[in-house]
């Protein structure tokens, strides 16, 4: 949208906010942090830690929940302020769109694929075999499709990504550069002779619609059947999906998680950054499992867990504090048995 | 192979299993899960986990080693049941070949390079300056195969695999896609200025037979000599392994896994899941190096660690133990000197 | 540098150090590991670690800070073995530039893409709209430049390489193949109907000078204004730099670290393997955060974290001194009750 012709009341207006202050005729040119921002910026304000920013912020205005004190001379008042700044970063969202729109010349397809007629291919894109791509997706420069791949409607698949054979990508899918969707499990068994036997990974790999998986994350094919990321679900950077893996819908996996094999995260799951869950367990719906934790075991819906082994985060947080303590303590017991001795 | 051909007797044949039921004649269709099975699956019950599932599967036949309790109408009674669930899905494979087989138009080869007769080069892939690929070696889409570069014969490098210059991969390799082989190695030093000049990573890395390595792992090229990956070893995905690392024959690296400068591992050694093992360290022979442990000391052979810093697995498991009942014991003590007091 | 000249007394001259030995007049061929030196090739000894390769070594000499015993027959005796270790390796690198020098046939720029007249651009990479490359600067094979991408002058961009829209690269900056540069940063709002939506990442990321960043490392791209590497800061492999992260100058952080959203860290701050730090923190200048550290709070500048969640090295080590006693201590409490009782 052409920014230029949003005034602060307009914005106001489109994001339910009232405005305090006297600037609503200024012009909006764009949306910045409390620190960045220039004069013709708004900005958002919702964690505490960033009050001292509010008193020096050169920004036209602030969107946040209650009028604060700040140097900024305009304030729009939201019951949600997070949303808010969603919507309002999304006015102002900038276009990043290729220069390369449609099927670039230099993109590869296989004679029996199926491509949409509206469909993006980047330059030196390749679609091989039996794959098909649905209308209105984008698939930016150098992906690959592997044979027999579906592509659903709507998806931006971001440069450099592969989608192996056989692997199933819903509709309005996002897919970051250096995604690896339907790499081999890991899965090897021991022969009489003390070798070790690659087990065939039969499987596919099979994505909901509307999940978003950030740059550098890997879900593996299952073994038979299908690994599966439910719909909704984001994943973020640089995680580690193991074969069979079933993620349900609405789940959020921070950066550098990993999910061993056949493990199952009912809907609505959350997982902080370098959490690792082990094989063949069962994560219940609403569970979240804090950063860095190791989970050994099954965790009932609802559960919230953290430390390695992870245990009720409770527990661990009680656990922590104690062997905190732990140094004093044992210095205190040997003094003791001095004074006795 | 034609799998309509493949009755559940012919089946028990070729598994060495005997079989326990009526339907020898029926036709086998393919391999599945459990849960996932229709009614010509044949499936694998192994883990007690999953004894639940045997009363509602609705597979042909389930492979196991003694017969047990199930819906399935037939069982495959075998010695060994994931080795012969193993061959159940080698037999039943599907065709994944890329449709675009030998040497794409789109590939770029230096015509100093020596790329052998029958070798497939997917689209755009590229082959650097006097890099060699021997005999019956399929590169996939956009793979770069840098200059002077070695790979073996009957290697699988799936597409978007980077392999750098110098670097020898020797025959049977199998690539995932995101594979970077021979980035720099970390090393920088600092001058008299207190900059830090980063120190030339001169070596290569050499991959050995039969090796495989997962979807976004990293193998760093040696500062001199060489980065070692032994013979039959297998890395799992966004596993690290740093500059002059060498590790044995036959081990086995879970996902995630990270090994810092110099060390080595010998044969046989087992690593967990986002294990972490500190520079300059000796991993014995037959290690096993539970997830998530951090190892900041040489194992010896056979030896079994966890924790961070890692510890014998034993004394690990007490020292869990004890910090468990450590938040009780304190208010006990509390208590005892408010008692006291 | 034809290494067929250098003699073992010109080695000594060039890298300041005096000799010890009388093979001055041997040619040097390289440099290598103690254990792999071959009889032309000159080694380092800087770690104790060592000393029982140097008994058993091959090299032509030894590169060290005070004459040490061997069975080499020469030493290089230097002030700061390290760095004339770093020199010679200079002296003797191999020639890995590529053969496809210059901008390739198969290279795609888009018309209103500004490429620099020296600029090298491997086969099939791609440079989108309004893109601009500076001199000097090689990108190799497959590599994508987004829309409106920067990349300053003289940097080395290994293949297969992302570089996302809008994103600003420095001068001199190295970037290993698989990294990715600008991916969304990990951010979703719940809206009133308890679904997720995606906040629009509308920022960029800049990278500074000097700066070199590891194979499969991932920088996402900031929610508003920057995310920043500072310069001549160095990132390892498999990193995750999230949104809105301010990295200062001279930072060191090893591989497979993680950095949650908006924390800064200020300059020379050194991370090692497997660190995990929370969102919104701040990281003091120089403090040195050791491997698999899960940070959760600021740390000040100098200090020095270690621990899950992190606190004081210092203190950290006496917890877990502390915690390996307790399964000892726990025991002679349950006796000393026993006889009590």
């Amino acid at each position: 949208m052409d920014d230029a012709e949003i005034t602060l009341k307009r914005l106001a207006g489109l994001l339910g906010a009232s405005l305090l202050g006297e600037g609503g005729e200024q012009p909006v040119m764009g949306v910045s942090t409390l620190e960045e921002a220039g004069g013709r910026h708004v900005c958002y304000y919702g964690n505490p830690r960033y009050a001292r920013q509010l008193g020096s912020t050169r920004a036209l205005a602030v969107i946040t929940a209650s009028a604060v004190e700040t140097s900024s001379p305009n304030q729009l008042i939201v019951k949600n302020p997070y949303l808010a700044f969603r919507d309002a970063l999304e006015l102002f969202s900038p276009d990043r769109t290729s220069g390369f729109e449609g099927v670039h010349p230099t993109a590869v397809i296989h004679p029996t694929a199926v491509v949409a007629r509206d469909v993006t291919l980047g330059p030196n894109s390749v679609v091989d075999r039996n794959a098909r791509i649905e209308g209105g997706t984008r698939i930016g420069a150098s992906c690959v499709i592997g044979p027999n791949a579906v592509v659903g409607r709507n998806c931006l698949i971001h440069p450099l990504v592969a989608v192996s054979a056989e692997c199933v990508i819903g509709d309005r899918v996002v897919l970051h550069s250096g995604v690896v969707i339907g790499g081999d499990g890991f899965g090897f068994v021991p022969d009489p002779e003390g070798m070790h036997r690659k087990i065939p990974q039969n499987g596919n790999v099979v994505i909901g619609d509307d999940v978003e998986i950030g740059a550098g994350t890997t879900v593996d094919r299952a073994v038979a059947g299908s690994t599966v990321v439910g719909a909704r679900t984001k994943l973020d950077n640089l995680v580690q999906v193991a074969h069979n893996v079933r993620i349900g819908k609405g789940c959020f996996v921070a950066a550098q998680t990993g999910i061993a094999g056949s493990t199952v995260l009912e809907d609505m799951v959350t997982c902080g950054g370098q959490v690792g869950i082990g094989g063949h367990l069962r994560i219940g719906r609403g569970a979240i499992l804090t950063a860095k934790s190791g989970v050994s075991k099954d965790v009932p819906p609802g559960g919230v867990v953290s430390g390695i082994p992870a245990r009720s985060h409770m527990e661990n947080m009680k656990v922590m504090a104690a062997a905190s303590k732990l140094p004093g303590l044992l210095r205190g017991l040997t003094r003791k048995k001095e004074e006795r001795g």
